[in-house]
């Protein structure tokens, strides 16, 4: 029998780069991507996220972790006053101090890899896929994207499960711009993908995630398709 | 302002034990317990938690992960049909040739300290406290309990939060012998506390956890309290 992978699933960039990779490894049958719910402001990556697997023709299996971010002041969760910033995350580090992003949402990455662990253990798989890399981990923005973190959470993951379960960022050491490098060549459907934290009918252009994916795909000679695609 | 500790709290021996030693060490009000329910196959463990609370006059956090694992054939768990195990530990570990027992959840200790890692910073906690200890890792009987778990878990938590965060488990290197050694010390109310796997009016003293703190009482000359509390 084949391995099977496990993928949290975003419907961003970089997941979805990911899901191709994981495709390309494990073969369509055998790839199980994971969406998680977590309170947020709007609904659009999850739509996007739904189009992206119609598009490759695979099921998906998705949670709703809204409640453990009950407490949180993250400027991403729906209850939360806070706006979400405009602007670089060069810029918005420079005001931070050392601390993470306003927009860093309180250890998601490692409650969303238990969680894809857990699911995966139950599911047969043997390996889960994540789709962090180095420009996310960069500055502290993210703490939950750092190399530290993913070596860290990787050997938990294998300890705890009894060895049966390793986590796989095959990002990890990369930029985003090698990371659209890579969906090019996947022919990953860029179009379908969301990132903008924020939830209008077109993505805004100037929050940290519209910048960063926009300079990705300039460096790349191509223009992000997100810039032309209609939504609707 | 003096440091807040989240503890997961189950209502069971150990995690109590650890509720006290945390309630010792950071004093009464700055202690946060967080209990989950995972889709068990009875109530009474929440309902244990909930007396304990009462006794020692704190509140507590609740959160219902269920949903996680739905794809789970874990023994303990609603949805499966196979049966708690009605033997010790050591005689389910001869059985199970290497594998976690039927009663491990998967990665459950990870799942959760993911999560009170979430609450934790989203309140201003500095630390999560757990009360696993080293009879439930022998054996690999609960990998998720082991020291290399834990140890693992521990600086992906502190990375992953940006260092902000650290988890302790003061009874990793102790057998429940010592920790109800401890507890006896601290005064445990150990007659609320709830082990059995089974859900019926009184503990069913054959499944793994009754035999087991029925002998970590006995070692420490005293009779475990819930052979004779009435629980109704």
């Amino acid at each position: 029998m084949p391995d099977k992978a496990m993928l949290l699933f975003s419907g961003g960039v970089d997941s979805t780069t990911c899901l191709a990779l994981a495709i390309e490894k494990y073969g369509m049958g055998n790839v199980i991507p994971l969406s998680i719910r977590y309170g947020q402001k709007h609904e659009k990556e999850i739509l996007a996220a739904e189009s992206i697997l119609a598009h490759y023709g695979i099921k998906g299996v998705e949670l709703d972790l809204s409640q453990v971010f009950a407490y949180s002041g993250c400027s991403l969760l729906a209850h939360s006053d806070e706006a979400v910033p405009e602007s670089s995350y060069a810029e918005q580090l420079a005001r931070a101090d050392g601390a993470p992003v306003s927009t860093y949402v309180p250890f998601r990455n490692g409650l969303f890899l238990s969680c894809a662990a857990s699911v995966a253990l139950s599911l047969g798989c043997r390996r889960v896929y994540y789709g962090a890399h180095r420009d996310d981990a960069a500055g502290a923005a993210y703490p939950d994207c750092s190399e530290d973190f993913f070596r860290s959470m990787d050997c938990a993951v294998y300890e705890g499960s009894g060895r049966a379960l390793r986590l796989e960022a095959p990002f990890i050491d990369k930029n985003k711009v090698q990371v659209v490098a890579e969906g090019l060549r996947l022919g990953v459907p860029y179009e379908l993908t969301w990132s903008c934290y924020q939830g209008g009918e077109r993505p805004c252009g100037v929050c940290g995630t519209c910048i960063d994916r926009r300079m990705a795909f300039e460096a790349n000679g191509v223009q992000d398709p997100a810039q032309t695609h209609d939504y609707i």
